[in-house]
């Protein structure tokens, strides 16, 4: 059972102001662990790798090489199912096809007086693309971290998935060879995210280090930044559904419960102006957590921070949105366009009765890597730009810098540094 | 004496690598004074505020308010310095007129099979501006972060100044009323960042904070992050000078010393195929030297972190930039188009020999946030997109989610989701 907040009952603000600081992840303080691999994988490179994936994943790279090879990755493609190749390759298409929309122009220009200014966007020049193993190695993950990545132009896609046993998901290994990865190392946790932004005997570094990993991952991600570039850390996933009287329940019902199967700590919020449709919901929620084969999952997930919020109407529903900013936000309403205009804050948007989130998850074309955990209030889901960096240009001849040099001067005397005044007064002969 | 280190000689590689990987500044671990600080914020608001502001900055709530009132606004510019407010202004016109053209557009299509994708752009709704106090406190920095976080229309501008006994420096006081910022309170620290981050009774809560600051502040940064977004936290200042033979070594001096006047861990390095050009300008940073009022601070980072970095040819010089990644890049030579071509990883770049970096920390236009420590291969200065977000956007009609569907299915059910492919089914009768 859910909780239930209504609008129109008092005390409903300090219960809201609760539920949106409710903490939906216990995170274990593994840093120290961490930096100690970390420092190994730095001093001992290869073997430092070689002696974890022993340990970790019982993997011996005497017997099975570290690099996946080409003919492995072969042999996987030809292990998919056919049906699930053609998706695949559908995914990569439409992914690639939108993501190719968002690479920024270089913008190079001459203001009025003659300053040439711009910027200047070009790709890194390597990336690390961190896939996890087990049941949370999903290929659509990889499509949706490696796919941008090259449309954003970067030459070098490294990925490393953990390998129990020496196993990796054919499934996994075919995404990367659909979205044009080359060089696969079958390494995992702490050490893996050391050997991409230090590098080892066998592995070069890369510049940025990107995707999802449990607990240990998360953390040397960051401690690993600064050294390398990170994306977001994200936490468990979110949807909320903003839904009014004409929806079929058992729809909304399959929606939250998408979101509730990811994890315990997934959170799946339904907003209403309708009670009677929240209760249908609830139980629909209950009738179809029977027939899932992550049921236990969804069910704690539903238990612990799902939410039914009433409103006296829809557009009441939209302030509350912005406060939750949700990962995803569905907008089941006769009129989704009224309600969206006043939306700030939200990783996507799924528009009307017939875009079930997980469309997005796939096929949709736009990237499910999305800000979680309320981050939608001062970030954004993954995109080219998450892979280029922009170079700003300045030039100046004899006329501009005549122009513009008092001003700086005058700054810079005012701000007491000297060596600045003068690295601009030296040229024009004028007095630092 | 700056080292130097000749491309031609051996062990040249080695020593370039030690070089690159040079640690110029000694972090101290104030973490837990840092968490014991935020924890104390959080729980008692605005008479933490008043306690941490009497025992660091000496200055008392009770007689002084926290937040700077309009009409100490207006007296701080009466005391700014004719021409130094004139330069202000200059440099906030052009900064503003430059971060303009920054802003991102909406993107909303339909695909080819009438599938409604999009990318919405909107502004976070409240920053916090971090100004540091004492000799930290520039002017210019103000401008850097206030003007573009205006262009992106954030509807909110906080900063906070610690005010040592009270006191504000004017000038910063009337940056921000130029930049257009109104809500400013005189703390600092740990403590302003906690305020900004978790709000107190007096300050509502930001969603992303900016701006420079000591390690305290930089620690108390990364640890509210996650709650609200921050910036990059920069380090010590960088400047590479690729220089030809045809220089006045004197003005190739003092940008060096521009740079290395900042801080003792700043880094100024010259490039050059022309030894008697380096010798020249090593030459008059010494005699230039002599005349800096902060010529002790220079002279050590000079000495500790400087560089003189002979080529045999400017073209060679290129790759060894790409990996020194400096946050500002000075093309000092006859053709600097050809050189820049294939620079991939600066800051910023400065075009020709009359185009002192300086003149970018102040008045060009461009900003002055630039990445340090070599992050320019993976990250970008500041500008109008850190702040505002993109909220992705999908919209499917019964049409397209039929043609859909299918792949959607297969994936989900390949990765074992039912639920995700419960979702998609139900909506068309199909079976999940």
């Amino acid at each position: 059972m859910a909780i239930w907040l209504d609008q129109a009952s008092e005390g409903f603000e300090e219960r809201f102001s609760a539920f949106l600081t409710t903490k939906r992840e216990v995170s274990d303080d593994v840093n120290d662990v961490v930096r100690a691999i970390i420092d190994d994988v730095r001093a001992r490179g290869d073997a430092a790798l070689a002696d974890y994936s022993k340990r970790f994943d019982g993997i011996d790279f005497a017997e099975v090489p570290m690099r996946v090879s080409d003919a492995e990755i072969d042999a996987a493609m030809a292990e998919v199912d056919e049906e699930v190749m053609a998706a695949l390759e559908l995914a990569a298409a439409r992914i690639e096809k939108h993501h190719a929309r968002q690479m920024p122009k270089d913008d190079l220009y001459e203001d009025a007086i003659g300053v040439g200014l711009g910027s200047r966007w070009t790709a890194i020049d390597a990336v690390g693309l961190y896939v996890p193993g087990g049941t949370a190695s999903y290929p659509s993950s990889v499509l949706m971290n490696a796919v941008p990545a090259r449309v954003a132009g970067v030459p070098r896609i490294v990925m490393v998935v953990p390998a129990s046993g020496g196993a990796i998901n054919p499934t996994v290994l075919a995404a990367a060879r659909i979205a044009g990865v080359r060089e696969i190392y079958r390494i995992g946790g702490a050490q893996a995210v050391a050997a991409l932004a230090y590098g080892t005997q066998s592995i070069a570094p890369v510049a940025k280090i990107v995707g999802p990993g449990n607990a240990y991952v998360a953390a040397a991600k960051r401690q690993v930044f600064g050294t390398v570039g990170i994306d977001m850390i994200a936490g468990p996933s979110e949807v909320l559904v903003i839904a009014d009287a004409n929806n079929d329940p058992d729809w909304l019902a399959a929606d939250l419960l998408a979101q509730a199967e990811h994890d315990p700590g997934a959170q799946s919020i339904l907003i209403t102006n309708d009670a009677a449709i929240g209760k249908a919901v609830e139980a629909a929620v209950e009738r179809q957590l029977k027939s899932l084969s992550r049921s236990e999952t969804a069910a704690a997930s539903w238990r612990d921070f799902g939410a039914v919020i009433l409103v006296p109407s829809l557009e009441a529903a939209i302030p509350l949105a912005n406060r939750i900013a949700a990962e995803h936000l569905e907008l089941a309403v006769d009129d989704p366009d009224a309600l969206m205009a006043d939306v700030r804050n939200a990783g996507a948007i799924f528009v009307g009765r017939h875009t079930p989130e997980v469309i997005g998850d796939y096929v949709g074309g736009s990237n499910h890597v999305l800000p979680t955990a309320r981050s939608a209030r001062f970030s954004s889901g993954l995109s080219v730009l998450d892979f280029v960096k922009r170079t700003s240009i300045l030039r100046l001849g004899p006329d501009q810098l005549r122009l513009l040099a008092p001003a700086a001067i005058a700054l810079a005397r005012s701000e007491g540094l000297d060596a600045h005044a003068r690295s601009v007064a030296i040229r024009l002969n004028l007095e630092g």
